[in-house]
């Protein structure tokens, strides 16, 4: 599979992932406003992609000349709630006085450091899963999408499912639908067809029953912002999870780059949460799905207090405990 | 609005609930054939609407002659979690030795029962909640349908907003989308929409965070079967967010007419769960929403422990706590 976000030929190319699962397409964005409209569409999605799209982001104003921090403040608005969108931004700003060329050499190596951190991120958190779980071979949940797809390559969560299912020690994974963008049905369950690893999608709202029937060893969650006393933002539904999980004694780690850290925020509470538009809940591919106008609320994200999750692990290890 | 299920012309006649929101429509059911195909489709489905249904399945059948027995048999296993089902069908045929005639007059006098039992059921559930939270106005959370369009008319769930917002006592109403046939997106929201009281839609994975964040006061949920022991078999989603509203000390109240509980059920573990097709997942209006052929873990209904349960509440008014 090609990386999800790289660079060629002065542009920015994505896998599409607005056209999956019916298709598998790469798209090409020449400017920051096709950037911008990516990143808001969910074309390219993820906390680790999301960085990768900030720097390139800063690369494609930086050749097109202008305003080039105001069009980097523009990408980094695009979505509130990632981190690693604007640390993306704020690093590639640093090469800016290079040049161009710079600034592409430094998104370049951040598409290489991704990939090698998410590796490493996750097989920290297999090892995390392997001492948490005694059954073997393992059963996992899965909520949203946490994969390739959601980095420049390998993944984060679901990267730990890689790791196990290389030495064989997974038995399957139940895919959250992950509504109402379907990031799980639609991407995670893809991915896992690609890569041969048994899979159920099952709706959000089964996990907690998956749990009580004994269905689920242990849960695997992205990040898109983790604050500093160990609470994470991470897509809508999270934390309902890490509820059930916690109290059916389920293991529930959390892996993700250090980038995904924001040591301003505090806890949780200093996290923005991003709401989404009606439209998401109210209608698919046209068809009305609710009452014409319904008023929705639609958060992007929620927040699991660091007292739920089992362990945070990043590419430097299990992150210590926040002290209570 | 027409009842949901109603007996014309020798006929059975429901809204037809797969044609909502886009379209109110009534379609007449003639022959056993029809009307198990219609409860299989959902396009009338409920509990209390079952145990009409069932009733009247048996009335058409009767006219028809040949196999009654067999015939309604045929129409209790249509759907195999829901008890009301198999304890309407079961009351007709004991008017089978009197003739059609007396099973259509049951069925008839059942259709009035039911809404009877369901407002005073809704009214004592009401009387549950104002005692239970106190905060006014209220803001509910609701879960799949439990309204008109669950029942002959009025609803159970549902019925307590009806009650409350007759007395001015509804701030709003959340309501669960309820992945993956969109009871609630669909029925409940047009429900309310009819009625005047707000409310939006929302994931099924929204709900522990809209409690987190202090915007629920109450849930509100009905039920397909309740064990003796007090657990409940309610619509996918029902326990998640009953171990969510528990964390959060949000009382969760269950409303339910007493034909829903099946006393050869000793606890939820004696309920058989429906699991029903993958394309309700994999697929809407024909559209891919995950790769083909993509198995699923689709269970219709979860059980909730009776202890985390505020209150059960049915025509009698609420039901005794099961002894520990």
């Amino acid at each position: 599979m090609h990386r999800t976000i790289d660079w060629a030929d002065g542009a920015v190319v994505i896998i599409d992932q607005v056209a999956l699962p019916g298709e598998y397409r790469r798209s090409t964005l020449r400017t920051v406003d096709e950037l911008v409209d990516a990143i808001r569409r969910l074309a390219v999605r993820g906390a680790p992609a999301l960085g990768a799209a900030g720097a390139l982001g800063v690369a494609l104003a930086a050749f097109a000349g202008g305003d080039v921090r105001g069009e980097a403040e523009r990408i980094a608005a695009a979505r509130p709630t990632a981190v690693n969108l604007r640390w993306g931004v704020t690093r590639a700003l640093g090469k800016l006085g290079d040049g161009p060329a710079a600034v592409v050499a430094l998104g370049r190596a951040m598409l290489d450091e991704d990939e090698r951190k998410n590796r490493a991120a996750s097989g920290h958190a297999a090892e995390v899963v392997l001492r948490s779980c005694p059954r073997r071979p393992l059963r996992l949940l899965s909520h949203c999408n946490a994969g390739h797809l959601a980095a420049v390559a390998w993944g984060t969560a679901l990267g730990v499912v890689w790791h196990l299912h290389e030495r064989d020690l997974v038995e399957s994974v139940l895919v959250d639908e992950t509504r109402p963008l379907l990031q799980g049905s639609r991407l995670t369950a893809w991915e896992l067809a690609r890569a041969g690893v048994p899979y159920r999608v099952q709706p959000d709202s089964a996990a907690a029953f998956a749990m009580a029937r004994g269905l689920v060893d242990c849960v695997l969650a992205g990040a898109d912002r983790i604050a500093a006393n160990g609470d994470v933002a991470n897509k809508i539904g999270t934390y309902g999870l890490a509820l059930a999980a916690a109290h059916h004694r389920i293991p529930f780690v959390v892996v993700a780059p250090e980038s995904t850290v924001d040591d301003f925020a505090t806890t949780g509470a200093d996290i923005v949460i991003e709401e989404r538009s009606a439209a998401e809940l109210t209608e698919l591919h046209g068809h009305p799905l609710a009452p014409a106008n319904a008023p929705v609320f639609n958060p992007a994200f929620d927040v699991t207090p660091a007292g739920l999750i089992t362990a945070v692990v990043t590419e430097n290890g299990v992150r210590p405990a926040p002290s209570p």
